[in-house]
């Protein structure tokens, strides 16, 4: 099989990133691409490659020439794109948050708008393949997860569904700069994130807390997530130090095997041994998620220490790992 | 008043600090540096500075000719160094971890060494300016404070003497590589640093929290310190983000009228306004520490964070402020 | 004597690093600042520091208030606002390039924009120091260097003023970012820049080739400039390297005593050793330029490197030098 | 055809970099690694990877087992090494600098080394791919080109060739700190060298200069190298600018020519359109060589830009292509 790939909003970093990932993919190729800034341009006009792609109008773009559609706008953007996909029958991944939440209503909560096509939502399947493999097999819509969500949700998983995580977490996660897109803000500036490091929107604020509350509330009564983002000054990569409570009959050796049991198998799940804690360096350039799990002498209280790459696993690499799985190709095609 | 001061262990990064802080006062001057290292050199056969001085074997140090000596040598070595510039009669500042700690007992359990100059323990003052200035200004040997611990301490001082502070404390912290010295190892190479960022030492075994108990303990029954140092890439700075239960009686405005109170006419504290959050920015190249006070919508829960330049407030900064405390001068002499 | 102070556009980053300067100067203060883009706010509300001053709207400046003001606007809007300060009778010393060039027709080749104040052109002085010092100590306006220029001509000018120096000249110069400012374009963006290194503008297209050619066109009949800018990835600092040939009749000895001479005596010239070659680190938080001098093995060729904090000795810094000048203060008063 | 690969010293970053790109590609495998200062460990006991090759004595090696063996040595202990590859019957390339240079006179003047194996030295083909194309295909035994030279010679080679180039050459090159590898000095560690960059070795002095003469001298009459190397602050990519001088007769078209004949269809040649000149992110993490051509307004000098990936096509990434060469298979496979 050979898909056809389509890229509605190619020249943002997540578009780019899935330009380059389905470049080396065997079994699928770009066949057109979109850009609302840059329509008109090519792709070499805006990035150093020699791998050049003219940059079409949305509105131009040859829906039916693609077996599956790539969404990389902002949120609420993507509403109405996904909409007219689906409407021409092609198979939409969405980068956005817009059909990453169950209802419109918990949309509107957290993104402070109203959700234009609720319809789609029930559709829609949570792209987080390590724990939603089946379902997104056989969907046509996915809404593929938040970079922030992907750490934290992987990293306590096996603790959530054994039913043995507490109710109170705390995540402290440190993100590199191309995770806030590479639109201009003086957040974003050179000199103000070089040798520099800040915490933003600590406490219970960050729109990607409603995608922990999706994936681990139905498994953890009461659930009080504490999301701390910071910038690192890195251009890739989350780090995520997970402080949490566990029931405290359960011994060291238990905890591992929930972890070992949960991710038996996965390709792109990198659980360290004992002594050993995640760093960036361990999935920086990869689709993998590596976990390092350190027990506190306090009973009962682990930090779980995950990493990502943002743009891949955190983005356009899982994007194109459930792309593998829709189409049943191997799950680890142009993956590393 | 024109203090002579002598540097022992001058080519190290804090060592090199304190000449720099020593150039701009207005009242002190560096009289004589030594080298275990490179001794028979100058300063400026190692740093590209055109302010040079020649580098000294430590034996030859001239200690009566200097008014107050800075000891900027690794903990165990510099236990001697110390005896012998108290027995000479100069007062004495000392940047390793040797006269921190109260007793010997503690010092040998969390450094594994025994501590062979116990009795000047006893006449030892712990030197964090903001909480121990009184006793300051009356000694003779100051054990100045650790770059990790000065950022915990000062960020929860208001509280723990306040007796509002619950006992479980995690500091999630994260420094700049210089807090790891000059020496060569692969931790401080710039290709595994750079474009990475890595926890170390989580859980309870840094031995930083040794001075958390020391200053929190007194005043919190039952403390139980979680400490998370991260290596960030920068060359300087630390930020701590503290995660911490308060009694819930207190209200937004109590707690941040316990920090206004305790830290009232403080130079060096910036305690931040509410919406704001410490980042390095506020701090690197300054001898300030920076607090940010962030209620959770949980009750009494908070997140403090917390940021200095590690080599100045955290190292030879406080120390400078420490000796001009001891001096009656102007405490803020040749700091910014 | 003690000067107060204004500056009109506070808030870029040439602005920000008068306002520290001044802050640690012994003989100046700051009165009053301007900032086009946020006036009604305060300096605390743009950068992370303690030391807050209210921004007013540039027309409502007390200009009279002030013994000399500083201009960090954009070439061309300077020009009306040199000559309001001048026309108040206020000593200027202006940061754009405005009134750095002899002639209106040269500005008009080299920016492309018709001068609107030519009568002031006469008035201007070029604030290099180390070559114009008795020119400054008399001056009302002073045209303040561009940053890559201070490096080349610095470089230069000991073989310059001597005859010595041959027509072609290479200057292949690198630039940290804060040199093109603190407003928002990709070319700054964190991402664009970290891990990168970029070439722009060489050949001889780059406008601060003009200001050599000012500086060092009347002692070298010909003088073909060759100006290479790199885009450096860190925050502070410029490295130039030059590629020159002098007299070959000329030994080793005879051109270091060429620049031995000429900067007898300057107290922000550092001139290196045989065998040193200037770093950014050499100078960097300092007002220093420091100078290596490298012969290479064929007759009269040598590599000449340079290096300055641009934001310093290549804007502020320098400024605040000119205004020692200009004032009969310590000419290093608040530098270091 | 699928080839067995050995690796002699795997577990510094060129070694490390090739069992990446290995790991990706479609005909190799590799067969056993060696480790002079870790045997007995495994490949995840010193890198963050999940793919983990036990790490043998050099002694302990089976050369037999592979059809062809890289070698990662210091220079010099690489002699001997390749010479008992080469008695074993199995092909050859060494990363080395010892089979890159003709003679063991140039060698040892450079290098001063005696070189220990000359005999070998006749059969060694310098592995600069789109030069030596044809000789590579029969060869045993490459000599794998410097980074530094990779970049210069590619950068010349179509002037040079062409007789057109005048024989004074500097190249002013940049590289990361990679390519001074994984030893502990401390020219590498992280706070000398972020925020910070220097020239080292500049003029006439550096061992690389060997290979430039080596390629472009024997088509320039009295070639006469500058050569300036600067430690970047990025982990990888070397940027080196160039300034030539041409036959003053050749239009800026001729000379667009004489690239474009020299490198069509060359798959990792990127020579960039007019008005473009190549920065680090045009190859960093590819094969690929980016060369811009900027004409100077002074007949016959040019500006020539050239980046590569200082691990990819100036070390590991060009020994594959060399692989890939000598045994037939697509020179791409494997590389991007």
């Amino acid at each position: 099989m050979n898909l056809n790939v389509g890229i509605i909003g190619a020249t943002g970093y997540t578009g780019y990133e899935l330009v380059q990932i389905l470049h080396r993919h065997p079994q699928a190729q770009l066949a057109w691409a979109t850009s609302e800034s840059s329509a008109g341009k090519s792709l070499g006009d805006l990035y150093p490659t020699p791998d050049d792609i003219p940059l079409l109008r949305q509105e131009d773009a040859p829906l039916h020439l693609a077996d599956v559609i790539f969404l990389c706008l902002p949120h609420v953007a993507s509403m109405d794109a996904v909409a007219q996909v689906r409407a021409a029958g092609v198979r939409a991944i969405d980068l956005s948050a817009d059909f990453r939440l169950p209802s419109a209503a918990v949309y509107e909560r957290w993104y402070g708008h109203t959700h234009t096509r609720p319809e789609l939502l029930d559709e829609a399947v949570y792209g987080l393949c390590e724990v939603n493999r089946s379902q997104i097999k056989q969907a046509h819509l996915i809404g593929n997860p938040g970079c922030y969500p992907t750490t934290v949700n992987l990293g306590l998983w096996p603790l959530a569904r054994a039913g043995v995580l507490r109710h109170r977490i705390i995540a402290d996660s440190k993100s590199g700069v191309s995770g806030a897109g590479r639109a201009l803000k003086l957040a974003s500036h050179f000199v103000e994130v070089n040798e520099n490091f800040s915490p933003y929107s600590i406490g219970y604020s960050h729109r990607h807390i409603a995608e922990m509350e999706l994936v681990l509330g139905p498994w953890v009564p009461g659930l009080q997530v504490t999301f701390s983002p910071h910038l690192l000054p890195v251009n890739r990569g989350i780090l995520s130090t997970l402080y949490v409570e566990v029931d405290p009959a359960l011994s060291e050796k238990d905890v591992r095997s929930l972890y070992a049991g949960a991710y038996a198998g996965e390709p792109f799940i990198h659980l360290l041994p004992p002594g050993q804690v995640a760093t960036l360096r361990h999935t920086v350039g990869s689709n993998r998620c590596a976990i390092g799990l350190t027990p506190l002498p306090y009973p009962g209280q682990w930090i779980i220490t995950v990493s990502e790459d943002n743009l891949i696993k955190g983005a356009s690499g899982q994007a194109v790992q459930n792309m593998n799985l829709m189409f049943g190709l191997d799950e680890t095609a142009g993956l590393v």
